[in-house]
């Protein structure tokens, strides 16, 4: 399983269009609520999400429609303040424990949650906005803009050369980590071209034959990754040192070894990141 | 070539976070501003998007770095006015006439232009933002958010069942037009669930073994348009009304007639939308 997919919530579109049709879910006795704390879930024994009833929600907060688990109406509740910038061991040691497809509820609300919080004011006129669609837009009080969630679409790649693949490494990350190199996609491109113009800003290298491997929800704070294999026509690198401090190109065997737990130089991205599906996709190709 | 793809421009993003060097490259007399009227390109007789000096830029112009060519420094000039909600003919007819590569500089211009129209106020605390980072951002004058143009991941999907294609068509569109299905990936999805859901919710399809075939920018805002093919479990339709005025399954051998020109139960997608592209690569596994 992919980290952060797997959802089993019906996201019941028809609800968000539907006034009388939410209240009603708002009112069923059976609705319930995600336990969140300062954007971090509570996790049960067997790796499930902590859940409450809306009874329990903070007065006058407002909720979001996360969708329906078999016809039960869930929630999460706004709670003014965004999502810490800095993602605890905590919080990643805990996304670790969660059952299949719980993540992927998670990353829906805390993606959204995380949204409204950052976006109280219209970016057409100024004014505030308010909340509706169960949560998944808000309108603008002044001119009358919608606006809706953003989820911004990032490449994150490999590229090979003669059965080795490119990692890099970013500065802030724990000592020792390697993974695909990364970056958002730009207006006007397709994924194909961010994927190349991303290698060759990055590291120097020019890549062909982009191919699409899988992409997953991460909602630190909302962006969609796109994972890509690319050619690469020759193996010089020139690092662009702004965005990572070293690259290197390692042999498809010993890209297998680390993912098994062996030995290696570098040590491999975490399970739930996509960085790890994209890896063991490229090692099992050999 | 896929629409709006095969620019050619280097983006040149070292020049974004370097105000010298951006003042330099304003300041080169090869420097050229794209024409555009009303977000309408200019198109030369082979098929070239037509260019100006920086001198014809209304004077306080604020100017957005579109990139690089052969060196030449290429700029679009921010107009204050959003794109026109609707799309002409004219404007269409056009995109058909520009060469290979042209549409994608003209993609990219069009929506960060646009963007810069709607997003003058800082969604996080309502202040007035300024342009920074050649046009690739604004930061907020208040609070000093910084905010990065959006783009909106769009997945655009077949649902194959025994040889035939779903195919729906919008109340909006031209009369007889029959296109893939689309819809805005969600917070907390990734590609295949979206395509999953959109199917469902649209045509109470049910679909499995979701593949990624194509993307393209589509700058009506700010899409990326991610097609992909799946296979239906079953062919029955429950439409939803809101979204499709109807939907049909399309033989493959009717699809490639009406590819090819031939008549057929429906007009198809334009060459540029990558409906056509989608469409097409389904006609040909056949």
């Amino acid at each position: 399983m992919i980290g952060f997919t797997g959802g089993t919530l019906d996201r019941a579109d028809r609800l968000r269009h539907d006034p009388q049709a939410l209240a009603a879910a708002m009112g069923d006795w059976r609705a319930r609520l995600l336990t969140l704390r300062d954007y971090v879930p509570e996790v049960t024994d067997d790796g499930r999400l902590g859940w409450t009833t809306l009874a329990d929600a903070p007065e006058d907060a407002e909720l979001v429609l996360l969708g329906l688990d078999g016809g039960r109406p869930c929630f999460a509740a706004l709670t003014g303040a965004p999502a810490p910038a800095a993602r605890s061991p905590t919080l990643f040691a805990m996304l670790d424990s969660l059952a299949a497809g719980e993540a992927a509820t998670y990353a829906a609300a805390r993606a959204v949650l995380d949204w409204h919080a950052r976006h109280g004011f219209c970016a057409n006129c100024g004014h505030a906005t308010a909340l509706f669609r169960a949560g998944w837009g808000r309108r603008c009080e002044g001119c009358a803009t919608e606006h809706f969630p953003r989820t911004d679409p990032v490449v994150i790649m490999i590229a090979e050369h003669d059965g080795r693949a490119l990692l890099g490494r970013q500065p802030a990350w724990p000592q020792g980590r390697y993974s695909a190199l990364a970056g958002f996609l730009e207006p006007g491109e397709s994924i194909e071209e961010a994927v190349a113009r991303e290698i060759g800003e990055e590291a120097g290298v020019a890549v062909r034959d982009v191919r699409y491997v899988a992409s997953q929800p991460w909602p630190f704070p909302s962006s969609l990754m796109i994972a890509c294999v690319a050619t690469a026509e020759a193996d010089a690198i020139t690092l662009d040192t702004n965005e990572l401090e070293d690259a290197i190109w390692v042999p498809r065997d010993v890209v297998q070894r680390v993912l098994a737990g062996g030995d290696g130089p570098f040590l491999p991205p975490p399970r739930y990141a996509i960085a790890h599906t994209l890896l063991t996709a490229w090692a099992e190709q050999g």
